[in-house]
């Protein structure tokens, strides 16, 4: 692994631990980057999940005839996964077909993968949440992908939720959604982010002391 | 009660007992039968609710003035609820009325009924919960149907989540959705799906200890 | 406080205690009011969580630039929160902002606040949860508002959840959905679901007897 | 016909011959009716298509089965269309279905009807188009109703484009959309709406003259 | 060509000429076929439009950056076009790309296509009807494909306007919308549409001279 | 008028006169510029309507109940029209409200305004046809603004159709659609879609002697 590698490994370290994504979206808004959070629909499969990783991206389309070989590139894709990295696919929001599941789950952590964010529906969803495997959906249906949709690429770039996602962006979610953070700004966003949650635990405090938001803002300078 | 109503009955036993909706749609993909998955918007108001039973299938239209016996076909088409069979109700989508809730779940269950699928909302979902009764719904509203809908039949061909179903049709729900299968292939799906059921407990061991999914893609052919 | 104020809030304790959504709803439908249960879309960020109180309305717009003071007008309306009521917010069904969070459920509660109601997104919403502050929202997003929103007016009438709330107006939300009393017709909303209340539960018992919908209908007269 | 039916039809008579749906909706607001406007999907399937008349109204469900006699309420609904009314449909916004086409407008036309608004699709457009019958409608189907809806009552109230509608109401479209009149307020409304034009005309002449808007509404206080 | 295939132009021909898309709609109906109308979301460009012809499929998705080779499908898809085909193409109902344009729908005609159905939208609209090529589209965007989407496949099963299509089944549009006519049942089809539109034109005169549906229906028993 | 300002509206009339929206998105594509083709749902109220222009924009928001002044900032909005500007309205997507009419339409105009494109509804669309002023909207209502939405702002930054829109962009709209030109690049995209015209041109003439796609991209490598 290269040295910039070890670092993200680092700064996703932290951000496991210590952060959480409303304060990231905060730091990527006042450094201009207004266009990071995914879309609402992209839901934790759980409530308490949270998922942080470098984006391993997945593309698929939509067909109507089962093909020969159906699995052979998503099979690819997930072999293909490495550690600390998580699976980010698109669908083109597909509503027919399903191909999240508990196989390619085991899989995906079997490589190290930390997770997976789909735009587009999981099954198996209650042994996924069992295995204690983040997964990030639209929604849920029982269904296959083999006659419903194939893999077209992967680490590709995407779009995910609305979010435009490269291979090696980092992904991070919990209950409250999903951020995409440019890999080139990592380092800034990690250290800016950390700052910034200090701050807010001494607004809440003064909240909670019954002081009003306009003080409490005017001394501050956060909400 | 009829050989074969006594042949549904235990094949209904074999899916609540040891079958899940992912791998009878995959049987039922395999038959050629593409869509029976209904639409991801209908879901368990509790996560842990499953749901068999023959479709009783009741038909409601929205109205726009309180007729003066609202409920004279409601009334008839649960009393009609009979033992094994789960309600299965179309609303045409309707936002605006929500007639099923604790009452009717009460008089379900006290005729037999096993659970309730409906294209559309309940009320008293907590009440509901409590009683353990098995309902899966497009969401909820606190409204009752009288001035908003009537139901204009029942135990007629309907559409619920996108998919056909037919009064006695076999319904299967749980937390990754709902399928259909037509009576007629009832005891092939059956047969078919607790095969393969033990097919992915190969594949999922495998995939456990680290192996590629090519590999084990190419050894059992399931995904 | 007035004595109609305190008549109020006696009448809101009880709405607290004894009544449920449901059958709130039910007596605005038979005194005419049709309109009063906001869209299912609106949910409560937790499944136990009930809220009463009058609203307090706040109406937001999306912009497209950060103005110089974002949240001036959105501080205001928090301080002005008063004890015992509800923060009831009219986004314009924005899914680009989120401005609820943890710092304005601290402050409101401060105030006395009772919970929020957002036609919106919240954030922080596992730290709102822990902390028991009622919000019901249409979901998630971890973005702040100040570069994607304004508030543009308090205490003025708006429409939450398709439905039309003034400032004063009694809201009551629970898992089924969320009602809105209009304030001249409370005491007799008030009166008469306590006294359906007692009716319903008669109905409930001699169905789970076994006996059939029409002869309980034919006896009590509701559903 | 009563006297106060010929005074509807007079008034009718002057909404045709002077008057445009904006200045009636304009009418309308100061009235306090701010819900009469139709929404924006139901279009003239032909631009120069104007239409008033007394509403005729007709409410069809989705079905999924053939019924043995699918028509009998259709053709009793059309055949009781009286000289001067418009029919008004409501299909529950079904995307599914179309009942109207080229022989239910000639049948309209034949019993003195001078129109139709359907919210919902219509067949045989060109055809109705060269008829010269006005028809409103949010689309265009080739398909029959006979499998997929059946007309469950008619003059009866409905709710079309989002307003409620009663028999009798006055329902007026043109290229800019659809309102509903109110009966009882019929003849305050069209006196004013005529009164409005007046104003109108003043306020275009002086614009075009190159004067500011504020200039204008200062003098004549309308836009 | 094989005497199928002159047969097939013949009955191509026959259906041009003589029938509409509303006739041949209901004769589908009688024979079973109940899914065979197109959404309503896919017009005409332009109103006279009408197409006839058998399907050539097309096939494309969404992508999210540039390819080598953007064209390359979609210029062999487009060349492999036969004389009396027209070119239906699913685009998995994208709101981000266009591909068809003025210049396809030159190599189309110059291939003998007839027309062009597009579950997508369209670019070059008015030089195309001035061309008098039949395109019919869900909307228009003046974008290009060749960083947003790309064919990945050509005349395989493919579903447009809801509607599955095989390579080979005959595609018919006119104002009302289109239908996909199974190349199996194509004869018969014809032959019965012929025969009904004969039985409407009696209808249609019955009801112009002011005889009552019910009369009619009873008569001829066709609406 | 500054130097800058000469040289855009001389920019400006070579797009009126020798531009269609189809060739200038293609060379924003090539500058990197992927997202500034608006939705679409934004049409020309009239087939033949072109629009170019300097952007002035406006933004609007949904209230819900009448102001005291309600007009003011419109108003002030349309007699701070410039010539050669194009008046480009947000109403955060509004199917409520109304305010672009035939009055503004006549001030836009008399103000030197080239046309109008909102994100939203207008009316008096007939009489705005035949005055000839170009209105692109999303479609039609009979309303009027003053007790629904109230103008907050102008010269801001809006999103208008999904994209982004500075005050002093040029717009440019036609039958295909509409697309945004950031001012700093106008000079580089004219020339460039100055040039880009002839090459299509050759195209075109070499597929209608019906060479192969294949054949004519190779040679000039453009579609």
């Amino acid at each position: 692994m290269t040295a910039a590698g070890v670092q993200t490994d680092e700064l996703i370290d932290i951000i496991r631990a210590r952060l959480y994504t409303a304060v990231v979206s905060d730091v990527l808004d006042r450094n201009g980057y207004l266009d990071q959070a995914m879309d609402a629909r992209i839901r934790p499969i759980d409530p308490g999940m949270r998922v942080v990783g470098r984006a391993h991206t997945v593309l698929s389309v939509d067909i109507y005839e089962r093909p020969e070989n159906p699995y052979v590139n998503e099979i690819a894709a997930i072999d293909a996964v490495t550690s600390g990295s998580c699976v980010v696919a698109s669908t083109n929001q597909s509503t027919r077909t399903c191909y999240w599941g508990e196989l390619l789950s085991t899989a995906t952590r079997a490589r190290g993968g930390t997770g997976t964010v789909i735009d587009g529906y999981t099954r198996d969803a209650l042994a996924i949440i069992e295995m204690g495997f983040p997964v990030f959906s639209t929604g849920f249906k029982p269904v296959d992908s083999s006659a419903r949709s194939v893999v077209v690429d992967f680490n590709c770039p995407i779009e995910c939720g609305g979010v435009k996602v490269r291979p090696g962006d980092v992904i991070f979610g919990d209950f409250d959604g999903l951020v995409v953070i440019p890999i080139e700004i990592l380092p800034d966003v990690v250290a800016e982010a950390t700052h910034k949650v200090e701050s807010e635990n001494l607004t809440r405090d003064m909240l909670r002391d019954g002081h009003l938001l306009r003080e409490v803002y005017d001394k501050y300078g956060v909400l």
